[in-house]
């Protein structure tokens, strides 16, 4: 495929993950809101769900939507290391426009919100216990699942150059779902599970730079690195585990 | 396919929608239900499902059961102008008649409510702040990622005069079921996601003119065009983005 | 298939689905569960699954497990008539056989719970407003949904004797599943969605006759016909609707 | 497959499957997460996708991860006695594996709980009421229903030498996944459905002898073999009415 085309493919892809995935988080911390405190099920199964979307939408350039997903396939010779630039500017810009489409979707709700210094948690994530080498941890193991399983898995196809992961069928698309949302129950409660350096930084930039809230928070660009550094860690320690299966077995 | 089947499979798969998707709402808010008070992921699950239940129903036709995607279907040059009104009246009848099947289900709970001011949100959406600006973006957002997932997703087969969508597996289904039901959860905070005029008009004018709940509430026809122009104009969006993205890649 | 493969075939089936229907109910009600008071999401999810776990264990049979299905396919000319008392014996046995294996899970709870005056709802249903009319309108129209789905919806596959509805797949039984699932969620309400006459009967008969409960409670036959005679009702409603929408199109 | 390959696939799954199951539980126990409190349809929810994504890893080796599913299908001649051992032996090792990994995913978590004695419960099963016969009985039926369902379902594919069992596409692995939620939700209510000696034992194990988990529990070795023996004679049961009903149709 073209780089115009991955390009376009996975800012599509990537927007609609982060407008459908901020949303839910939106939905459940902004008040006036039919899922206000619908619970960290509710997030998990809308996260889980919204990388459905967006991957099943995506699925021309492969559905990356994510840098450590890129990172790991790169690793594993199964993306061109010269694509590497276009996937990660695709899904940087289609994080930050999809951020932009959940900030108009829910403006009425942010104008009311009586506490805007909560709001960074809409668009990205943070420690429940700060610190920042046992939270690279949490978000190393987290994406080294995602990334083993994109890898190791015989229900996942991919093929040398990057195109479709998984196939044409819905079917691939509901197991990363699956997966995701069982990262999201079983690993995000520690951080968040970033698990996707665009999902995290995407959003922080828009959160700080675009998008006009009233009162809102520091970015905490202190603990902006762990969601960058922690997924693209996990993700090439799956591709180096990949290969070690691969020549093993 | 005819007109007069695509009338019939349009209606059957569009009550069986509504029928589902009112029902869940009703079983939470009715008390003396099993599901009262049941939360929003109750409702999204409904909801979502509901749209499995109907769609997987209608493939005949199509499975369009919402006038937003008959529209962008026709922008985009899948379906005849010709048959839209068709397939609009089938959608139409069949929200109707749903709605009448969800009010003869719940009578006895409709009988025993003590606020039957509050027994149109069962039928209707409403926003939880009135904006109708605002609200008219957060429908067309929400309407936009559905029609653009059904014109962009390689996983959904459509043909050049409107017969399946979906194809004849159910698999299909289960993938526009889970766009509907991120969509919900993302995107419905703000409005209640009506994402489509038939599921809202159609129960709106059963709610008023049909049903005879006693004491029931004003139908609320000052906000009632959000919810119909919202969906018309974000499935348009999405037929022009699939125009440009088709002629881009 | 032999009328013996039938029996077996329907006898496991639904002995499963009930094992596993009644179950998340009784892990519902009973104190001192893991699922105590887990809500009617919970309930929706724990019987839909048991539809498919039970449906895609009897594929050899058609999967049938329900007298209003065999009833509804008989009518639309899909099982023999001869074969229908063999269908329902071994639902009628398997459901009891269910209702047993349930009681044996659950015995130390059953033992220890305050009220076993309320034990009945874990194996039978029970309307919460009670009016034998509206109810069985209540119990017609959900019903009606899953026998018409059965017979309309073109992902699914009968042949002319009986054997699998659903194929070889676990996709057709995860969509009957789904569908159970959302009967639940928006129809089920009022009386608690029997929709089977043999997943309400059997049961109240193992309640009634066959487990050592202690301070059981009436098992209500006075309603027990409802649930017998409004899932029959619906389903063969629905299989007119089938030969009328087969004539017609 | 070569032993090797089996010992390495069982153990990237039971890994797999361990991690994201005792995960979610931590999530759930520990305070100071994001999924605390969040319920038993969310701890259901989680096991059953732990099995989608250890399951459909683990697909070159059959995706056993259960010592009962491999005596089972042992049982039912489908894997061969000599490789018992070897599965095994994976199973183990991952168990353990995944444990630890749970551990350093909640590390801060664990080191802020204010009650280290109640953290056994994140790793191995326990009963609300003990009743060693009873528990038994209740951990027989659970595993029971899933032997059977793995051995009998048309829609589970199994080769002679145990090579893949559910194929190679997500669809089988998601039957399975919904098999053991819906195990969860209907029951898991009074010992918590180890169903596995593995996925109880080697975290036990784990739990008693490698974690550093201040102020932790008893293993409560009195209670260790009820999820043992009971998983295997479930097993062993189902593989015996396997070969019963295959002799009878």
């Amino acid at each position: 495929m073209s780089a115009g085309g991955i390009f376009v493919w996975e800012l599509l892809g990537t927007a609609t993950l982060i407008l459908l995935g901020n949303g839910v988080v939106a939905n459940h911390v902004l008040r006036k809101n039919n899922g206000h405190n619908a619970g960290f099920l509710f997030i998990t199964v809308g996260w889980g769900f919204a990388v459905f979307a967006g991957a099943s939408l995506a699925s021309p350039s492969g559905a990356h939507l994510n840098p450590a997903v890129t990172l790991g396939l790169a690793i594993a010779g199964k993306t061109p290391w010269s694509e590497v630039p276009v996937y990660v500017a695709g899904q940087m810009v289609g994080a930050i426009l999809g951020a932009v489409l959940c900030w108009l979707t829910y403006k009425l709700q942010f104008d009311d919100h009586p506490e805007p210094e909560n709001t960074l948690g809409i668009f990205s994530t943070g420690p429940l216990i700060p610190n920042k080498a046992w939270n690279l941890v949490t978000e190393i193991i987290g994406t080294f699942v995602l990334v083993a399983w994109i890898l190791l898995s015989p229900t996942v196809k991919t093929s040398g150059d990057g195109t479709p992961s998984f196939g044409n069928s819905a079917l691939g698309y509901a197991g990363v779902a699956f997966v995701v949302l069982v990262i999201g129950t079983s690993l995000g409660g520690p951080t968040g599970y970033a698990i996707n350096p665009a999902r995290d930084l995407g959003p922080r930039l828009a959160y700080a730079f675009v998008l006009p809230i009233r009162g809102k928070a520091d970015p905490n660009w202190g603990y902006s690195w762990v969601p960058v550094v922690g997924p693209l860690t996990g993700g090439a320690l799956a591709a180096i585990l990949y290969l070690a299966v691969h020549n093993l077995t």
